[in-house]
């Protein structure tokens, strides 16, 4: 009897489920729902869209709903919610948003990728109309045709990733930014030197970046919005609103059909993305997922790692016997042509998850010193002090610092030592690397950081 | 009782091994005798230099013998070469190149960083005015004179790293220039298909090409290039001639001493960078060096390499007991524009190893596909077979392969598996990386060859 896959969320995770499951085993039926109207559309791309720099919707999308459906025989249906999962009857009731008629779909196997939700601060005014979340294509949509064509003033709330990719791209579009960060400072789980270089190429850039300022309302004229007061009293003007304070699991459909959540309501599942129910897999932004370091469940929502995870679920459903690792959160974003990237713990989660932990911090440019067009790199690197190993980097600086900050993400999996990372056979070529790289330089400065040196 | 140690040669490895010792053993006498007028310059730079890149050869100096001398406290000496070493009465005879006068120096502990030389052909004309190599700051100065303000003809004889980023610099500097590779390719430890694609490169840019082209002779005339021959009877005129047709170990000295040497000549040392003789030390491109994956001697002359090895031989003079690992061979270029950089072994030399090795290609965008400006990257991945374990990649594209193949090199040195590679937590932003980085797919592609998938 042929099986039948039911995929709840048609972008990075569960699409990789479908594909993977269906390519392996060409037999399953595989059904996807969307609630939204586009499937498998980067979202990463969704500020450089908002900018300009990516014309068109479509651009974002990899594989549309009709090639979906012809050329992998996946049955794709946007505008699709599910509403319920019924665990016992093996069901699912999806809501046809535009025909606005209920149906209900039986299911074999079931895998939910739900993504997640920007949170929405409890404040006045936060339904007003111009104030925007980037999550979705349509999102951007909304957001870009507010942005676009008029001299406008906009806030945006939150000095995270997404936060200030969205700073550049409005500032590029011609729009005067004011940042407000409630913290002390931007990238928070950054050492704070980094975030102060940060702050400084924003300011460079005309974006009016504010930290330790925490809005309280929304102001709005005509449920419209006008600007925003901070608790401090001070006022703003402002055209429009971005909201990008961060993410939360999209759960609520596991929990209300008792799957097993966790850690801010993140969906639990094992290593081979299975849930707390046998016949359900969960992969991507819904999912808690297990620190590469710590072993702890952790919520760190990626691209990345939900491409992966879906790529996992799917083998698994196909009887693979597969294993996601875990993750260490590595990440980068350039902020008006300044690259910045982390993997592993912070300080502060090396410290809280136990390690008698040191960071140091060293800058070196990223070319011989003679080669012309150096840009320094700055690495700021967190070890056990007793055992000597690597539990975290961060970077700042050129475009290179992607492809270091890689390289310590491969050695912390590797569980190698500062020491060990310091004797690394790196490339060297003066256009391209000083002959002792930047990596290896943190390496040996962090050496002296450990127990006994 | 103050012991002495006398460094001969006063470059990457030399300098590196006496600063090291002098440091960690103030009381140490130092000596560094260097042949050339210059100590302390970054070889790797000179074909820049010659392109007018950078301007002055002091600019390519990191530290000169009179900084050595007065805040290093090194007695650093130049166009003073060593003309023999009497390990029985621990002297060495030294000329004064300058003064044209001889003494003799006892040592307590000797460090020999003798460097490379460069091969030169048996053919005749090879000794005529206007054949040229570079390898000291003067092969360089003399080389960028006669570059320099006309509009000229060079022939290149070596299609390697250094005959490549020669034929950039002198196009540069507005030359004319042939290059002749006696192989069938150009950079014949690459993949052919990348071999191909920096051909092409070079032609864009005007560099004529020659392979499988022999020259048998420099011809000349009143004793100038004026061209040279090929054994197929071709000829090509020539305002002058660039010999790079590699280097091979400057061991003579140590030969002559006694000091056991191996494969090529280079000398023979053990993990500390001891030689056989347990008062002296070598280090640099005069020694052979433990490869990381097969633990075979071989001779990679590399800056790198230089750096590590000195600082370890210096570690060791001082008593500090430190140990080399070996070396990956890990290298980089960039050639017009085109990155080009490899690490490990090779097909031909994983195969002689023993291994049952395959190797797999992929291109893939830098970038995420809907971000403007992507290049692609090619990388190769040779694999083991049986173990599943990575020995070797190359790569070829934009600049970011160099930090990519460092990410592989860890991989090598961690003794990682291409499935273990596939699913490295590595960082994605559209305007650095697509989602699933190109290290992720060619491993994915690799892991196919293994046995048993």
């Amino acid at each position: 009897m042929k099986e039948t896959l039911i995929v709840i969320g048609g972008t990075a995770a569960g699409l990789s489920a479908a594909s993977k499951a269906k390519k392996l085993n060409p037999e399953l039926t595989v059904t996807v729902f969307e609630q939204s109207g586009y499937v498998s559309y980067g979202a990463c791309g969704l500020p450089y869209f908002v900018g300009d720099l990516i014309k068109e919707p479509e651009d974002l999308i990899a594989v549309s709903a009709e090639e979906l459906r012809t050329k992998r025989q996946i049955s794709t249906f946007i505008h699709h919610r599910v509403t319920n999962i019924n665990r016992k009857e093996k069901t699912v009731t999806v809501e046809d948003l535009e025909q606005q008629r209920r149906s209900v779909h039986a299911y074999d196997k079931l895998v939910i990728a739900t993504g997640a939700v920007p949170i929405r601060p409890d404040i006045p005014g936060v339904d007003a109309d111009g104030v925007y979340y980037l999550r979705t294509v349509e999102d951007g949509i909304r957001l870009k045709k507010q942005a676009a064509g008029r001299w406008q003033t906009a806030v945006i709330v939150g000095g995270g990733f997404i936060g200030l990719e969205v700073a550049e791209e409005l500032t590029r579009a011609g729009t005067d930014v004011y940042l407000y960060e409630k913290l002390d400072r931007l990238l928070p789980f950054l050492d704070p030197e980094f975030s102060r270089e940060v702050k400084e190429r924003l300011q460079e850039h005309g974006v009016q970046v504010h930290l330790n300022a925490d809005i309280d309302a929304i102001l709005t004229e005509a449920g419209k919005v006008c600007g925003v007061s901070l608790v401090t009293g001070e006022k703003q003007q402002a055209d429009f609103v971005v909201m990008s304070i961060g993410v939360l699991p999209a759960s609520g459909l596991a929990r209300q059909a008792g799957i097993e959540t966790g850690l801010k309501g993140g969906i639990i599942v094992d290593d081979t993305m299975q849930t707390s129910d046998t016949s359900i897999w969960a992969c991507g932004d819904c999912v808690l997922t297990r620190h590469l370091i710590t072993g702890e469940p952790v919520y760190i929502p990626l691209g990345t790692t939900a491409n992966k995870q879906g790529k996992i679920a799917g083998e698994n459903i196909a009887g693979k016997g597969s294993v996601f690792p875990g993750v260490l959160g590595s990440m980068v974003t350039k902020i008006f042509g300044l690259t910045i990237a982390a993997t592993g713990l912070t300080m502060a989660q090396a410290l809280q998850a136990g390690y008698d932990a040191a960071s140091s911090v060293i800058t070196k440019s990223d070319r011989a010193s003679y080669y012309p067009g150096g840009q320094p790199n700055t690495i700021c690197l967190i070890v056990d002090r007793q055992s000597g190993r690597l539990l975290g980097a961060q970077g700042i600086g050129s475009d290179s610092v992607a492809g270091r900050i890689n390289v310590l993400a491969t050695a912390i999996t590797a569980k190698m030592t500062v020491s060990r990372i310091s004797e690394l056979d790196l490339v060297y070529a003066p256009p391209l690397a000083p002959v002792y790289d930047p990596i290896l330089i943190a390496a040996s400065q962090a050496e002296k950081k450990v127990e006994g040196n």
